[in-house]
């Protein structure tokens, strides 16, 4: 488990730092864009207008509100949208960001 | 309508604005007390730990983002939730925001 960051429990949610981690744009497209691909993707894979080590702390915020897992194949570390865990925690919420009424808009 | 303050049409509802409405503590818990009060409400009448200006202030946010619907009666402002017209806009988003599993947490 050693380069595997720490992820909390679907218990440990909390929807105040959920909502604080995609009230960023930058973060909040990279949950469409992982809802949109269907598959996990490499940090590397995202479509976002920041800097490398910028997109390194928006990943963190992300994991550590619960809405990503984060792990590595070989040297790319990969994103996987927790969307069963999110499910559990706040029914309805990843839905609600990801149709298509929402992020048109 | 001289003292119906101005509310946007749903076709102007934006998520990002919405999302910064509700990732506030405060104003996130107007909205939480709104559903379940399942009526409207006046300005006094909410349990938040804020001063009348700060309220006030809260109250105007919600509104200008879409959450909230305000109107006289008499010298008291009312606050109606907005949900035909969230839920037109962002489906399931408000139901997602005040469930037992949201709103516990």
């Amino acid at each position: 488990m050693g380069r595997t960051p720490a992820h909390p429990e679907v218990s440990r949610f909390d929807l105040q730092q959920v909502l604080e981690a995609v009230v960023d744009p930058v973060r909040r497209s990279i949950v469409v864009q992982l809802e949109a691909a269907g598959r996990d993707v490499a940090c590397g894979g995202f479509d976002i207008p920041v800097s490398k080590s910028t997109a390194t702390h928006h990943f963190k915020v992300l994991r550590e509100a619960g809405l990503i897992r984060q792990y590595y194949v070989g040297t790319s570390r990969m994103n996987a949208l927790r969307r069963e865990d999110m499910n559990q925690a706040f029914p309805g919420l990843l839905d609600a960001l990801t149709t298509p009424e929402a992020t048109r808009r």
